[in-house]
């Protein structure tokens, strides 16, 4: 007896055959008496299959007037799903309607194709829910102060589920995907990998950041903020198994820290290998040399990850950075034309041959140890680490890529969390 | 330097290479100096794909809530499309902007599938216009006073277009097809038939009833309504042959007659196979009983067409009618069932093998003499004539379809529409 949002992805939507799994799954839960709203995305491959008709036609380069015809077209594929889940509940017996964005409306800000929700009026659903109602939105999709259709940018039906979620209060929003929850570490590079029961939503954003792509990070900031009980689950299990038993299911990302429970020092090894290092040796030691490195950088809007500022020697520093490997030939020639000249450093030297690994855990906010623990089992491993960066609540190493499994498995083995608690 | 509004198929739409051409031709009136706005309707089989998806997984019967999702599903199809259009505009340079029947707003009453324009809000359009931008509006849909998504039914876009044109006061309308416009007769029955320049809406409203089935008849009737000047001309010209050219080419139907311009008196030759006949024999002639017959029908939501009530002979007559042919079996049996039994007649008789031949003149008016030769005509040809109904501009007979042909034949021959002036 609680209000749910289900949110659905395009694989769970691709036909109408599993329209009516979806259907018969949302039924079930309606039928045990919980008010329903319901958010899927597109089939899967409709939106691309829009977008690569749009992009046929496009001319270059993009500007606002494009952008919105983009959102405009691409919008259609949620809407598409959102009336064929309606029809499949209402076969179901199931009272039901669908609403586009904009009819909900869920208020956007103006930046098409990655526009940020501002707010979502509840009256309408609340009215329906009331009636007995299945409620299903358009995840992916709002209409900005003019009346214009907006999209959030891919992923964006996630952001949708958790956001209609903290506006209708939900008590939970399930995440429906293709995997059954969130792992310690990736099962492929690990086997022993386990399923979390509960992470905490500040350890999954470091798990989303750094490339556990369960779910949209926005989605789990959202999470965050509004304090949305969020649970990812698989939508490949039987659409009768119990009621009960699929609300136990899954991975539960809670805002809570619950002081009972055992707690693991260290819940998951995240990695990746999406970064490129970047140095520049030999650089003048003086005040603003970081703002005069990273500020062309930051200008053409290239993300920086990791920055390290090394000891000063004789007056001079080693600077390194990271950036994602699609802008890295893109940051050298920019610090090649705009940098180098002025900084007086005397070389630039990059590596795309590197990765990311991370333990993340809220447990090390209370204790000590755990980074030197990380560093002392990479050594062990022979594993030179080339970058070191701390938070609150994860350790990262940047190393050569091709330790990257052994790094991932030694952490995991070394942290115990094939037999962990949680 | 006129508002213009042009009206594109499904078929001129078909692709990304076709609607590149239609934004060709559309860009070539803009920079003539026209204020252009266009509606297209979705792309050829989409709407198809779309109700197919839905019908899979339809519940039955259909209910207003089922009937409200296939709207919510079949609007997209026109939604794409004008986004895809105006994509292609921008990239050919000029100006565009899409919207979709909610962001107008084209206000319809509740019925879903087939609903009623009732209003169309110009300012948002004007705004556009006015601003040099070309307007691109979903042709088949508008919204209701609660917000939701209708749609007109089949060929609603040619009735959007000409709502759009009415509201917006265009100099005129222009729907572009696949024929090159309005014809004396079929030219796959009469080799000779000739295409109209002009054409009565009064005219062309009964050609399009009996089956000329070139505009959607609502859309007439809107014209007719609005005084609306309506065009209908070929897609399948090269977009770039001269604009005074396109502009005078294909059938212009208007709604004012000409009295300088020499009228003939019959403009075309209409016909159909789509009506099936059914004679109550022996009906008891009391008052009432036309009534007694046809009230179940209406019922039952059957149209009914053409009505002949026969003189009475000893107090008893036979009374016939037509119905769709898709509605025979239906009809029969009602009758057999609910009419029959209390009317007192002898014997029910029907014959799904006719055919209705017509000739529609606005001429007809003011000439006498035109039927007489119409009926003298087909006696020369050993055709039976078995119904005969008559308005101010139009004469039809029902006739066995066996001579349908060689009926729309000699009647094209006889009242020389071959070589007319019109």
């Amino acid at each position: 007896m609680a209000l749910i949002v289900h949110k659905y992805g395009g694989t769970s939507m691709g036909s109408t055959e599993r329209i009516r799994n979806v259907a018969k799954r949302v039924a079930k839960w309606a039928r045990a008496g919980h008010q329903m709203i319901v958010v899927p995305s597109a089939m899967s491959g409709e939106t691309n299959r829009l977008l690569a008709l749009a992009k046929e036609l496009s001319p270059t380069p993009a500007t606002p007037d494009l952008e919105r015809e983009l959102d405009m077209i691409a919008a259609t594929g949620e809407q598409v799903s959102v009336g064929l889940l309606a029809i499949a509940l209402q076969a179901e017996g199931v009272g039901s309607v669908s609403y586009a964005g904009w009819q909900v409306p869920i208020r956007t800000d103006f930046a098409y194709t990655k526009a940020r929700i501002e707010s979502i009026d509840d009256a309408k659903v609340r009215a329906d829910l009331t009636a007995g109602r299945v409620v299903i939105i358009t995840g992916f999709q709002g209409v900005d102060a003019q009346g214009n259709i907006t999209t959030l940018g891919r992923g964006g039906s996630d952001t949708s589920a958790v956001a209609v979620a903290a506006a209708m209060r939900a008590a939970e929003c399930l995440i429906y995907t293709d995997v059954d929850g969130v792992y310690t570490t990736d099962p492929r590079i690990v086997p022993e990998a386990r399923r979390l029961h509960t992470v905490s939503f500040e350890e999954m954003l470091e798990m989303a950041s750094l490339g556990s792509k369960v779910l949209q990070i926005r989605s789990v900031e959202f999470a965050g903020k509004y304090r949305v009980p969020l649970r990812v689950l698989s939508s490949f299990t039987p659409w009768d198994i119990d009621v009960d038993e699929e609300a136990r299911s899954g991975t539960l990302i809670t805002f809570e820290e619950d002081p009972t429970m055992e707690q693991a020092v260290v819940s998951g090894i995240a990695f990746n290998r999406d970064e490129a290092k970047i140095s520049l040796l030999g650089v003048p030691d003086k005040p603003g040399v970081a703002f005069q490195i990273l500020g062309p950088v930051a200008e053409a809007n290239i993300d920086v990850d990791v920055i390290i500022q090394n000891m000063s020697h004789e007056g001079k520093t080693d600077f390194s950075f990271t950036v994602h490997r699609n802008d890295y030939a893109k940051t050298v020639e920019l610090l090649k034309a705009r940098v180098l000249p002025t900084t007086g450093a005397a070389e630039l030297v990059g590596d795309t041959k590197i990765c990311k690994v991370s333990i993340v855990g809220i447990g090390m906010r209370s204790h000590v140890g755990i980074a030197s623990k990380m560093f002392r089992t990479l050594s062990e491993e022979g594993i030179n680490i080339q970058m070191i960066t701390t938070s609150e609540i994860k350790t990262s190493v940047v190393i050569d890529e091709k330790y990257m499994e052994l790094a991932v498995r030694a952490l995991h083995k070394a942290f115990e969390l094939e037999q962990g608690l949680v």
